[in-house]
């Protein structure tokens, strides 16, 4: 097998997606922009051994190198459109890409998203996914623009796929179904884009992000938007699964829920007068949408709980630290 | 330095391109596409020791990695608009990164294509760029489209840089000036993508390709395109640049310049009738774009030479082979 059946047995869907003029096969995709919108567009890296366990089964790598992507995208309140998949691998191993490519087929397939082109190369297992979409100018989410007194929502629960690493890194082999360590194992390997959750808050919350690095590290880059902005967080508000909660060593909420990395959620800062908009317009969003407090003038973010006021660190994930 | 500041460092252009809306920063770039046109996008991993030498000098990867992305925007006959830059680095290594972005941005600000995001992650030494043109709809080139008697055109010179390689691998260290083999290790290390070539034929060429892989290799892509289609190739015309048959060890045209990859040049099928119209918007690009043979109903490719006629095998670089 070379490289180009290699293209034509996994990554040549049949089906056409919408706005894709010429796809898989040129040197380079031809796509028909939606008029009126903008282009929203990132790039993500996954190396083997840094963001996924070497081991990782290939299906869940294969999804998760578009599910950070498409997370992007839900950060930004984009329609997800098109991608492009950049793959660089040690060797051919047929059932290993197999798996890889029904992996990333399911979760495209799922979001109506296109795969368009890309590029296989040989060296150290490295996935690079580049994500298109569209957002309308005035519905387009950006990480500035949070003032004190907006309040802080989150989708989802906190903490779970930094759990999932642990219980992995100790041999815990679950999946799925009703296990709760299962659960923790499919939040790391598995994250679900929070495409609705992301549309839903276009032009309504003030700032958003998604929480790849851990709530305090992007909640600081939230802050980092405004001017010598800070927040309190309500413990008790923290969303926290019933598997996490299950698990957690620490006092809850736990370090794992504060700083752990690789969740996938989104954080919303949203001006009071909308509070009530958004609330109503993100209330059917699968993931659900918790406020877990707001921001402030005074630059540290304090979390609040048991009558208690601790400042925390704005610490998460970094490469090269 | 940490990852946020390493981006801010090296790749943080202070000027926005045109039609930036927001640009590195964020989750995802806002871009705003013009009216009319299709998005042209493309992506290529460069992995060091299989793409380039170890040992390439850090200006020339940073070029290269944005001149492969920008040639096959040129072979679809687009305007460069913007770019995004994946990189996965083993280690921060300031004097690296230096070089590196200053060869990236200099091509970058050259060809007006505007950096609006990325991505930086540990591991091997693997880069990635995703590039987006524009072009009208009914002037973009594609591989598919090329019959019988269509005349094939080639831009620059060919065979020079896998000449550089083989300079390169034997400790040859010279670079550009007068020395032929500066010249072709130049070719090797910091192709220039033949954007002019690929505007000025938009529209005028029934189909085209870039010769990354080797002329035979790619323009056995653009026979793919057609049915059963072959080639008769004239050796006199093949275009050869003086350090080329300076240091030619087989007899002309030679392997490097039937075989070699990573030309970068432009290969065109133009229909007789729009030949004189084709010569014409082609004839002040700066590479000169030379006529080399044309496209037979036999599926054969023949080189036609000193009287004789050689049948040619489809060979060309293949990853995994």
């Amino acid at each position: 097998m070379d490289e180009f059946q290699l293209i034509r047995s996994y990554f040549q869907p049949d089906a056409r997606g919408e706005g894709v003029v010429l796809g898989v096969g040129d040197d380079a995709a031809l796509l028909q922009p939606a008029p009126g919108q903008l282009l929203v567009t990132c790039v993500d890296t996954l190396v083997a051994g840094v963001h996924f366990p070497e081991d990782a089964p290939p299906d869940a790598v294969g999804h998760k190198a578009l599910a950070v992507n498409l997370s992007d995208l839900a950060a930004m309140g984009a329609r997800p459109r098109w991608f492009q998949l950049a793959l660089t691998l040690p060797e051919i191993d047929e059932a290993w890409l197999a798996a890889f490519s029904s992996g990333l087929h399911r979760l495209a397939a799922e979001q109506d998203v296109a795969l368009v082109g890309g590029d296989t190369t040989r060296g150290p297992l490295t996935i690079t996914v580049q994500a298109m979409g569209e957002v309308a100018p005035a519905q387009a989410l950006r990480r500035t623009g949070a003032r004190a007194g907006d309040r802080l929502y989150v989708t989802g629960t906190l903490g779970d796929a930094a759990q999932g690493l642990a219980l992995w890194q100790r041999g815990v082999r679950s999946a799925g179904g009703d296990d709760p360590a299962g659960f923790l194992i499919d939040r790391l390997h598995r994250p679900t884009p929070r495409m609705a959750a992301g549309r839903a808050a276009a032009g309504l919350a003030r700032a958003a992000i998604d929480i790849s690095d851990g709530l305090l590290a992007d909640l600081g880059h939230l802050l980092e938007g405004g001017e010598g902005l800070g927040a309190v967080l309500q413990a008790d508000s923290l969303p926290l699964s019933p598997a996490y909660r299950a698990h957690c060593e620490d006092s809850l909420p736990g370090r794992a829920a504060l700083s752990g990395g690789d969740d996938y959620e989104l954080l919303f800062a949203v001006a009071p007068e909308n509070e009530a908009a958004f609330q109503t317009a993100l209330q059917h969003v699968p993931a659900g949408c918790t406020c877990i407090g707001w921001i402030t003038e005074d630059s540290a973010i304090t979390l609040q709980g048991d009558g208690k006021a601790q400042v925390l660190t704005r610490q998460g994930y970094q490469h090269f630290n």
